[in-house]
């Protein structure tokens, strides 16, 4: 059995990511409310997994998130890529001509957008989340009170889809992250398995540093597969960057970070696990 | 006068910015529901200049926005860089005892997670545009109803402001782009002021494509100051690099993008600029 913090409630897009990740397993979720939460479970008990959003084609990074993993103690052991469809829902006795409002998370509102100003007379209302906007409706036989989540919720719940798919753009993917105590780690990923890596690092005031590094890296046969350069919040003029590496040989990609090591102002390994 | 298309209404940041980008002109804006209808405006008549957000240090880069200037055949001309501030306001009749539902764009929910957080009573529910849901309650007579906007914006609508500064993070900097079409470019910067660009590139599926583009840029002397690989919607397994670089010499600025182009597999200037 896995116990899985999250942020979200029962069928939402972070439960249907844990399930996906560990499909033949008995899952426990542990459903809190903000992402600083689910840190905080993992930092009380060893035994608690985190996953989390980290990225989506649509609407970008969760800077936040990323803050949060790197400033925690845990180790990134896994990614899962998910497809995002959402529906509209309400309660079986209610229909178009009933509803008025519709709650859910704000990323689901801005990965709607086309379908929201199709439907101006929809109020909109911010949730904390996507599956609890639902369970909300349901627990509380809120009339008149539609939900915008994925189709798993509306059948968890028992609402009514009133339109499937309603997402702007069909190629909606989210990437999760997996992560744990790093005491933890080996017995989620056995490092044999791991071809993929993502790292954090601060660069000294100089011209080229950036390139330097990243030469180094393709001259040890490294692969990158996303650069993200972030100001860091309260030093403007300083820029972290997030870098996910992908190798063939896990004794190349550590003698790759121990050769850029000296180059770089700071660096911390986020984790080391296998692509999704 | 300047005529400075935006999305929002009088009062919100993108007004704000207009004004600071054009501190001694008179300005004259269209205000858009959307930043598609940004673009169209500027399209339909060259006289129109686009001011549009790009990224914020809290919220990450506007990636809708990043791929409708690179679709767009406008020219990036400048740069402004905002301190975003949010009150939260209302009719001077109400006060916290009346006040039940706050409206407010989704970024500014966000921004303002901890002040949302300590008033679980307040419903929080989506508009447009801070500035707009500030419009509204003043032109509709809203009681019990509070907007989150710019201070600025309370001012013009008449509404009383119920707190001051409520964002979570006082590093709150939204980065803003002007653009035009590309034959109005040299009238609103002269080429000779310029210091910075920002392109956008693809690159062949080869180890070590991105070091060979970072490394000549880097013996030309230009620096990167930001960094931002995206995945082509549609594509996932394509990538665009989207850069900002700050130069000397424009010469040598044009020699580096003429020596980085046979390496690329495509390659766009969005515009060159001065840094703010």
């Amino acid at each position: 059995m896995k116990r899985i913090a999250i942020q979200g409630e029962r069928g939402c897009f972070h439960d249907i990511a844990a399930h996906a990740y560990f499909p033949d397993e008995q899952v426990q979720l542990i459903c809190c409310t903000t992402f600083e939460k689910v840190f905080e479970e993992v930092e009380k008990d060893p035994t608690v997994i985190a996953l989390l959003a980290i990225e989506n084609t649509i609407a970008g990074s969760l800077l936040h998130n990323y803050d949060l993993l790197r400033k925690s103690g845990t180790m990134v052991v896994g990614e899962q890529r998910l497809h995002i469809q959402h529906c509209i829902c309400c309660l079986p006795d209610d229909d178009w001509t009933t509803v008025t409002e519709v709650h859910s998370h704000p990323v689901a509102f801005m990965q709607c957008r086309s379908f929201l100003a199709g439907h101006p007379a929809l109020k909109a209302v911010e949730a904390d989340d996507t599956a609890g906007a639902a369970a909300c409706i349901a627990r509380k036989r809120c009339r008149g009170r539609a939900a915008i989540c994925a189709a798993d919720a509306a059948r968890i719940y028992g609402l009514k889809i009133l339109e499937d798919s309603i997402e702007d753009n069909k190629h909606n993917f989210t990437r999760f992250l997996i992560a744990c105590q790093p005491q933890k780690a080996d017995f989620l990923r056995p490092l044999t398995d791991v071809d993929k890596a993502s790292i954090v690092f601060s660069l000294p005031h100089e011209e080229g540093s950036l390139s330097k590094v990243l030469t180094i890296l393709s001259f040890y046969g490294i692969n990158l597969t996303k650069i993200q350069s972030l100001p860091v919040i309260g030093h403007e003029w300083e820029y972290l960057f997030y870098v996910d590496l992908t190798f063939d040989s896990l004794t190349r990609y550590r003698q790759s970070i121990d050769a850029i090591t000296p180059l770089v102002k700071s660096i911390r390994i986020l984790g080391e696990y296998r692509e999704h």
